[in-house]
């Protein structure tokens, strides 16, 4: 069975939307993978937490498929953030980042996480991305996110992870930035040309663009119609889409992709319909199914 | 064969896009409307211009499946909008909006149209909208879309004309004023409230959103890389949905919608590839057969 690396944040969330607020909930572009990644296929997880960081938390994970040995835990605070969404879901305003203990990280992949033949390079400096790839050995697939911080001020850097990597996962204000293309169709060709063998840019509520071997695939998200927080929304895409291709394949073609951003999407919707990881930690195959059901319906 | 009315503006453009910029092109809802609907059934325009309307616009639009004798010409100047695209082509700026002798305008139904199978209300004042519904003898079908303006200035006018549409078209920041709903899935439910058989939401490059018969049906855009002017894209998609639907059906179900939906797609994407009515003027029933080949591909 392939196995899934992921190199991400882990972190404590405020969160306020027009359905409430939470505070200090367990959040993260790696535990949103991760708990959505899990469904297909074992997930290993580097990343770093402060001394608050709750048992229960590690628990919680550990119980589902993931392996937290390279989850480093050292002195200070856990990474924070605070944010607010307003009556437009799409868009998140950061109210605080609190780096804390993420400040000075970096990923040391464990013996036992280095033939690990999917990896994902969440949303972190792209300095550290290419620190994780030159620490594995040959994976089967890479996939990577990131964010306009890096692409404006590590350009170079991130450059150099888009020439190593299978397939990048970015929303479309960040292809813009990247590319400078503010027409999504033309921004992919130009991505593509940066190395990366697909492109899937991630819409939120109006689905996402794949684009692989010269072909585009591009499906609506399932309708939500009770969007509680969009927190981690992506990240849980990212999950279900690396999820699906490390659970079916040993390599992948433009069926799996497609397939695997179905799942994407569909994970993606659960996340959604409550605070921070709520809904997507009580989801089951079951439900999974289900939603997969009722998303045919829709476009079909 | 089902014929179609449709009342709307007809006009003069002056459109700035990043691609260029054209004074004084032909253009306003009926047109657009009318141009794609031809393309399926008979198509009679009510409707006002001024005595600087172009006979060669009157011939071409004739030409083509289109009756003009309910198009009114009267002393004075024919309505005139100016307006700019920056690089985010999904909103325009209205740089300028010339009444002139759309001001006064009524609309009066030749006796010849008055039993029009098939009816579209252009965005236009919805007391105006009712001024038609009185005239026209039992349509089988009713089409409507309106604006912020008429949603702000209008609304009890706007109300009744809900009530006695089959399906209302309109684009996601109208659904908001009208609902209230920055949720789409639920905006879409409240507009069902108000009257309508069926709502369809036109989102632009994203696609559409159809509700009837209690389910969704969603999908995009067909993606296109070289979008030149968007202006016109919203009544091409209508214009190709009833043209689709007044072709097939004496009265109309779920089935038939979600393929005039599709219709309504295709046709709008030939629009936005050339300034005002330029692209969509030369487009033949051998194009729209292969942008659906091509369309399936994208979204299966």
């Amino acid at each position: 069975m392939n196995s899934i690396l992921v190199v991400g944040s882990i972190g404590y969330d405020t969160i306020s939307t027009p359905s409430g607020q939470r505070r200090d909930i367990l959040g993260g572009s790696a535990n949103y993978f991760s708990l959505a990644a899990a469904h297909y296929a074992p997930v290993r997880v580097v990343g770093v937490v402060g001394d608050d960081y709750k048992a229960e938390h590690r628990q919680m994970l550990e119980s589902r498929n993931i392996d937290l040995r390279g989850l480093q835990q050292v002195p200070g605070k856990t990474f924070a953030w605070e944010g607010k969404y307003e009556k437009d879901m799409n868009e998140a305003q950061t109210l605080a980042t609190h780096l804390n203990v993420f400040e000075k990280f970096h990923p040391v992949i464990p013996a036992e996480y280095r033939t690990s033949e999917f990896v994902f390079l969440a949303n972190i400096d792209p300095v550290l991305q290419l620190q994780v790839l030159e620490q594995v050995k040959s994976p089967k697939f890479v996939g990577a996110d990131t964010m306009n911080y890096w692409i404006h001020s590590k350009r170079p850097d991130l450059l150099k992870v888009l020439e190593r990597i299978d397939v990048l996962l970015i929303n479309e204000s960040e292809l813009r930035q990247l590319t400078g293309c503010w027409n999504t169709i033309q921004g992919v060709r130009e991505v593509m040309k940066m190395g990366p063998k697909a492109v899937v840019i991630k819409r939120g509520e109006y689905g996402f663009v794949l684009f692989c071997e010269e072909r585009y695939f591009i499906l609506p998200a399932f309708p939500v119609e009770n969007v509680v927080d969009p927190t981690g929304a992506g990240d849980t895409f990212a999950g279900g889409f690396l999820g699906r291709l490390a659970q079916h394949q040993k390599g992948w073609d433009r069926e799996e992709l497609k397939r695997a951003c179905v799942d994407g999407c569909l994970l993606a919707s659960f996340t959604v319909q409550d605070f921070g990881l709520e809904s997507l930690r009580r989801v089951t195959p079951q439900h999974i199914q289900e939603r997969l059901q009722a998303y045919r319906q829709v476009i079909a």
